[in-house]
C-alpha cells in the first residue's frame, strides 16, 4: 500500500475484492518480463456472481455496466496480487478484452465494457487508458453477464 | 511517409481511413516496449459502418470478406497513428483477433477474417504473415458484421 | 527431442499431431522477442475435425473436454515447430484463449477448456499454469466444438 494508485482507490472509496481462486488448472495471472496477463474475470462479489443473465433479454445496459465495473474490480484484485500487493508498480493498462452475454439483437456490448474501462481511468488516470475489444457472446461461465480479461505493463 | 510499406500502400491504391475515435474511456492503441496493441476495429468508412448485419442471415461470405478488409484498413490507420505516421517502423504483424457476427449455422468466419489477413500480407509482405483466431459471435457493436483487433511489433 | 518436457510427453504417451497448415493468409505462430503467439487451433486429428458440434445441444461436457485437449495438442504441435523442434526452450505458458461453440443455455465452457489447461500442466508442470479466458460462442470454423489460441514465453 502507499502508492498514488492505492491512495486513489482509497480516496474514491473503491474496495477491491479478494482475488478469486480459479476453478480449473490455471491461475489468476502470469508475468513475462514487464507484462502481466490477467485471466478472464467474472462479476464476483464475495465469491458469488453479482450479475447473471443475458443483456437484451434479462438485463439492461445499466446492469451490464455494473457487471463490467465489478469484472474490473476483480481484474484489479488479481493485478494487485501479481504486483505483490503494490499497485504502485503499474506502469500502464495495455489492453482489456470484453465479452458480454447477449441476445443476438443486443448491440451495446461497448456500453457494458465501459464499466471496466471507466474504472481503469478512475484508478490509474492517464496510465489507465487502454486498447480494448468488446463483443457479444452466446454464453459465459456460470451464467455471468460479462467477462473481462486484461494485459498490463508493470515495473519489475 | 516514404517507407517501403507506405509506397506499397500507394502503389496498390490503398487509402487508409482516419483513425477512428473510440466511443468510450479507451484509446485506439497502446504501446509497451516494441509491442503495439490495437483496439478492436469495426468496418468503418467515413465514420459510418460500411457492413452491418449477420453472416449466414443478412450477409454472404463476399460481404464478410469486404467487412474484414475494411476492419483491416482501420487497424492500419490506428497502427500508423501509433507509429507517429511512419509505417516504416513496423517490424511484424504478430497477431489478429477476428470476431464475425453470425447465425449459428454459419461456419465460415475464417473466410471473412481473410479480408484483414490478405490486406496485411499485401501491405507488409513476409512481415505481414501473422498468428490469428477467427470465431463467430452473437453480436458486435452497433450491428457491425466483423471486428478485428491486432498486435504488432515495431521499432522504437 | 531430449528436453525434460519432451521426456514428459513420451513418459505419458502423449503423441503430438503434425502442426496444421493454416487455411488462409496467416501462419501457425509468430515470435516477438521471447514471446510466441499461437494461432487458434481446432480439435484436429490426422487433419480432420475430431469433435464437431455444439455443446449443450449435440455434445456433452466430456466431449467438450476431449475437444479442448485435442486443441491443446495442436497448440503444442505449433509451439514445438516455433521452437525449432525443441520444447526445452519453453519457459512458461502465459495465456490460453478458449472459445467453445455453445447452445445459449450452456454455461460450462470452462469445463471444456480445462482439457487444454490440464494438458499444459501435465506437460510443463509448474511452468504450465497459465492465465486464460473461456467463453461460449455462436459458431466456430468448419463446425469445430472448441478453438484454443495461446501465448508462451520461450528462451531465444
Amino acid at each position: 500500500m502507499g502508492s498514488a494508485f492505492d491512495s486513489q482507490l482509497e480516496a474514491q472509496g473503491i474496495v477491491l475484492p479478494l482475488a478469486a481462486a480459479p476453478v480449473g488448472n490455471y491461475v489468476g495471472w502470469t508475468i513475462s518480463g514487464n507484462t502481466v496477463f490477467i485471466s478472464g474475470q467474472l462479476p464476483l462479489e464475495d465469491g458469488k456472481l453479482a450479475v447473471k443473465g443475458r443483456l437484451g433479454a434479462d438485463l439492461g445496459v445499466e446492469e451490464g455496466y455494473r457487471a463490467g465495473r465489478i469484472c474490473g474490480l476483480n481484474v484489479l484484485a488479481q493485478l494487485r496480487a501479481a504486483c505483490g500487493g503494490d499497485l504502485g508498480r503499474v506502469v500502464k493498462v495495455l489492453r482489456l478484452g470484453g465479452f458480454v452475454c447477449v441476445a443476438p439483437d443486443f448491440v451495446d456490448a461497448p456500453k457494458c465494457v465501459n464499466g471496466a474501462s471507466d474504472l481503469m481511468v478512475e484508478v490509474f488516470g492517464d496510465a489507465g487508458s487502454h486498447a480494448r475489444f468488446a463483443v457479444g457472446v452466446a454464453s459465459l461461465p456460470a451464467g455471468a453477464a460479462v467477462e473481462v480479461d486484461a494485459t498490463f505493463e508493470i515495473r519489475p
